[in-house]
């Protein structure tokens, strides 16, 4: 059984957006060198969840963990990301497909964010 | 002189959406209990970001620190906010206006996010 990371980003037309998921996705792949950590995106940038989703289970992956990338939990992951991954869950059926919290949600995220606004505010003083 | 530090994030449909960047807006108050601690947004959500420095110059803020709380930095925070921020210097020419760099591409951040998505990971194992 192998089993895949997967950071779900929603994407933007600029491409120097996507350089802090791109760095969050190879500092993940560091601590975890024996499992495949991918980027996927809801729009705008490639490669969209569904066929990355259907490019994994092609290269043998049988199992995957979806984290949104996400600070809020907005309409993107209530309402898209559940229906995409109902649609996953049946055109995939033998793929194993869990969905975390969104990392913006996370204590410890909101902790380091705190500190930054902190720190951002004493070095602008 | 009186300094604020203000939240800047997108704003979303789903009123659900707020909450994290609500904690971060509380989490940032019991840290600087001194410096008013607010929340604006570029769509969707009240207060926008214009009106609301201008209901905090008119509040006898003098100079204030904007920190998009933004994972990455695309069109959002490399045209719109710019733009916006000229307008408030012209709208306010004795108001003192810092702009941070975005929340999602700061290392202590990054690294907390690294660290979520590697437990999250190892959560659904």
């Amino acid at each position: 059984m192998t089993r895949a990371l997967v950071l779900f980003a929603h994407g933007a037309r600029a491409a120097s957006w996507a350089a802090p998921f791109e760095r969050l996705r190879d500092l993940t792949q560091q601590r975890m060198p024996d499992v495949p950590v991918s980027l996927a995106f809801l729009e705008l940038m490639e490669p969209r969840l569904p066929a990355h989703v259907q490019a994994l289970a092609e290269g043998g992956v049988t199992g995957l963990t979806i984290v949104p990338v996400f600070l809020g939990q907005g309409g993107h992951l209530l309402r898209d990301l559940p229906l995409m991954v109902d649609q996953l869950r049946a055109d995939h059926p033998h793929l194993a497909i869990e969905v975390a919290g969104a990392v913006g949600e996370d204590p410890a995220v909101l902790q380091a964010m705190t500190d930054y606004c902190v720190r951002a505010f004493g070095s602008a003083g």
